[in-house]
């Protein structure tokens, strides 16, 4: 109701601030019996903590974890797995300054209208830093799926104007952390890293797009009225910070191709059923179909540049504001393990959802 | 766990097949005292049905409605509102011949491999007759929202390669039903329909977008982690039949441009809080912020054509798939009183759950 | 949130009130490849049905279903089944003199305290007739518990002071439906069939105690902490109309023994493993483990009598309420079907749910 | 799904092992604005701790408890509440002994028949060491329904055979907590005691049965079908470890009175409406009525005995259990503020979902 909750079988709730006690998750209806990597969870933190690269924020957090409940001698227990990663370098001081203002384009003012008050120390619960959770959560979901051969591969495919010019299946999917932007191109790559280095100079900020491409998806999974596989997926990616807009398949720009063009033909090979083209994302009818599942994500630039804007104050008075602290010139690099820590939840639920499909 | 339902407070629960006895929705949520327009029911219904244009299928059904509950002298009762709307022009024996076929794109495959077998005919509840237990629930959830003030507002504003060249802000939308393609700028519609027409001779199909306005949303809406307000947007657009992107807001063009450019600065105007622009699409950190929301849903072409194509059967054998009965050769115009529909419920579950917002 | 839906994977929600166009129930969540039995529905409705001796109600209603989805050449589908009960023998003109007045011990005053309005006609929503539809899903989810061997048995243990001296062990569960009362032991049923006569010409009510045996659930179903099976079971049975009160294995009596009499021993038998009593009631932890699971459910007497008894109206004036029409005047002998009905429903939701308790 | 989550608007999800990092709690949905006292919820937490007398467990913890998220000067904000106890003094030692042994009437063989494997160290999750995050939880809802005028008053009124012969409207509430066994009564307190303290000394255990009443519920809370006030409270009492038995209102001694007796007459009083007695318990259809609510739950014996027992092992082989370390010869002292707790908890929710109830 809250909406701190997310999926229905594997599920998880997120709680904390950005510079309260910490950030946590917990994970309810994970099956018992799975192995638990701890340092494949602590890898995926990792991807999308602070201070990574000089294209991100400067912020230094750790962001380790600790494992509260849930597993005894490496395993899971079928009970729920609780995960608090502590607020580390806290500097609550950068944001005094805004404490009453509504800086343009955050939360601020909206979470002001909704609850009478706001805790308005780095965003708060409406922080970013609240994705930690979810990466952290994601990163048991991907040992899940691996169970069942599925593996989750996202990066960045734009950034600003400049566009990755490969499809998801020309691009080498091992090299996405080969560079610090996340893009498997390294010329892309380069591109992407002088415009984000030109931008922060100008005190800036930038967006751009991650693609997000899960393999090994047996056919079957998703539900084919409300909670279409992609309907899931598709508000799981809405539900990040900063995204604008969800595609699958051939999205937005396949609404230009006919029919004719667009169907995905069936044909037999090996035994299985597959299709020629794979327009449909690998969903039909919101069930997966057993093809790629491949997707885009928009992410607009961060709303907190180092530049002074107009704006006004809980009063309504004029003020000015300007940003302060260490910020993102552009979140797209550490959005990529979001992404796909969210898109493995997604099929997580959708796996054990599925399993109540037939008598 | 099926996802037949949507909603939280204000909550839907669909069923019925295409060729079964009928589509029903049951409102559950529905608070009490609304004084109910059933007309108004049937108006909406009567966007959606078939046969109500020369560009949309020709098939014949009435798809009036039957009041099963919920509704005492004229008011709701805060209990259960059931509605079927029974089906009449049935033409299953169309269907006989693609029995054990997977037609191109369609759910038959990805439904046989879930559930072991389907009901073939029509499509059975992957139908996208489906949609019009959706309407008539939208329907009564538009009227519960305009008692807060809200009004939903959508168009077709692509068909094909055939783009509105007009914003939300500049069309007049009270022009949206005044021609048959429902965009509301009579020279772009008379092109869509034109393509439209020339499609259908053609036995092809073709895709489009449908913009969405909402208007007169109070600031506060929208729960700030995972329901956020356009993430639940999203799902419930693309939990439509045939849709394959949404974006709100700025969208996928939006991320091209500097924050310095994409922030919406905030002034006060009649004492009120607003935003000198709105590429926020009136929602910040998941939360309305009283602006007007927007947003753009991307529909394919449909998949049956009439034209013959290759597939495969249950056994994997090669077959030829050749549509027949009458479809239609695109869905947009019917398609806007849909979005508008989920749009509503979307709405109206958020009203109710933004009640408990506060002690 | 408004409560008409019960379960999470088996998931039904019923609608319709009393007097107006019927009762019904969408089942979400049952498998596909189901074969449906529809007689074996109308035959629980039958064993519900008002009228079906002299010593229940007298009122004449057919409880015939009419089935709208989910069902396709004999199977379910894993799509949402629509079970419709259209009202027929409907005498509304018998509540119109209590139209603004509180029947005492009724839901007339609590309903106005809630919805600020009512349909008063024999009790709109709250009225018993609601399960009826909730024994038409039961008798769905019988059939899908059977095909993992599990079989339900309730019947009449006590009505007033009258109490069945036989265990649950003792008693021939094959003999419940032998006579009116639904009482096991012949003696015992005719003391309490005179009981309820006598009653009745007393213009006067009683109550009573179903007790209800489950047997051949295997171990392992039922959550450990809220979930609890057997709170799950109490919650369905304290849901039913006039139940109040639940109690399973030893029960309130059980809190007299000291834990070395109330402990089961386990031992091995055939390789299973067992215990030697059941004072658990089939249920540790929460968690099913393999023995028979028993629980007792309080009745208490119907609070509509044919004798005039002193009230307020919607004023709160002083007014004078007697009972008119045709009413039980014990409701034993048809709850029977009721208890076992959500008994069905939640052993078919947490069959499922236990899908996923291991990778 | 797995059963950790509890309610509905006002929702809790508990985590933790009794021998693990700690357990903990977080509450999603309660309402910003609430000033928090945080000592109240230490209260609580000492009211349910072991060793805060001579006739309950001695293990030594202090449950001091640490609020991870939520609260921002002084007030709830709206976003989830996190709260973790630590474990301190644990011995995982005295459990070694029973790692592959399955103890009579615990849930050792349940959790493996279910998740195939266990933390055996002190019960793990089945421990009623989990209610401890419930009676957090709880705290804070009291507080939340004390600005509704709401309070919670339960008291141990039998243990064994001695019965405390005195309703909840002719005992001292506020006694409850003058002696260490919760029974507002001296007298019979200390006949209680006695009894404790003796079986304690037989190394065996004993059961009981707390009251519960609340008082100040406004008319209107509860959902008319599946979510009757009372099922809900069922549910949640049901949960609790060791219970075995609810009623509430006349329960089932009532069955046995005729409706003539058993119907609580209205009238008014200083303009409200009353009833003369209250057989109804407070809840008429499932929705408060206005009178108090009060309830009995039945508390089996504990299950861990210092007594030899025979069993089996997870071989299936005949073994010896013996009951070491520090357990409660009766739990109802500590079992007062977890059914206070759980009481909280669904009044709280009731409340908010309540708020949707009306246009």
């Amino acid at each position: 109701m809250a909406g701190n909750t997310f999926g229905q079988v594997f599920r998880i709730t997120t709680f904390g601030e950005s510079h309260g006690r910490g950030l946590g998750v917990i994970i309810d209806g994970c099956p018992s019996g799975l192995a638990l990597d701890l340092d494949a969870i602590q890898h995926e933190l990792d991807r999308r903590k602070p201070g990574q690269s000089n294209i991100v924020t400067q912020r230094k957090e750790e962001d380790s974890f600790e494992l509260l409940s849930g597993v005894f001698e490496g395993y899971t227990q079928g009970t729920p797995i609780g995960i608090v990663i502590y607020n580390g370098d806290q500097k609550s001081k950068d944001y005094e300054h805004i404490k009453d203002k509504y800086r343009p384009s955050h939360a601020d003012f909206t979470f002001d209208s909704k609850y009478g008050h706001r805790d308005y120390r780095g965003g708060g619960r409406s922080s970013a830093r609240e994705t930690a959770a979810r990466v952290a959560a994601g990163a048991v979901a991907k040992q899940f799926i691996a169970t069942s051969g599925i593996s989750i591969h996202a990066y960045v495919s734009q950034v600003g104007p400049i566009h990755l010019h490969l499809s998801h299946e020309e691009v080498d999917l091992s090299k996405v952390d080969s560079n610090i932007v996340r893009c498997p191109d390294q010329d892309t790559a380069d591109k992407m890293i002088d415009l984000i280095k030109e931008v922060r100079k100008d005190g800036d900020t930038i967006g751009g797009v991650v693609t997000c491409v899960i393999k090994g998806v047996p056919a079957g999974l998703g539900e084919p009225v409300f909670d279409k596989l992609h309907a899931d997926l598709g508000k799981a990616m809405l539900s990040i910070n900063a995204v604008k807009g969800f595609e699958y398949g051939s999205g937005f720009a396949g609404v230009e191709m006919r029919g004719s063009e667009h169907n995905d033909l069936f044909y037999q090979e090996e035994g299985k059923v597959v299709t020629s083209t794979n327009r449909s994302g690998g969903i039909q009818g919101g069930i997966s179909n057993g093809m790629d599942i491949y997707f885009r994500v928009a992410f607009k630039s961060v709303a907190t540049i180092m530049q002074t804007q107009l704006s006004v104050n809980q009063q309504g008075e004029e003020v000015e504001v300007t940003g302060r602290g260490r910020h993102d010139p552009c979140v797209l690099p550490r959005a990529v393990p979001i992404v796909e820590a969210m898109s493995a939840l997604v099929l997580a639920d959708h796996i054990l959802r599925n399993r109540a499909s037939r008598v």
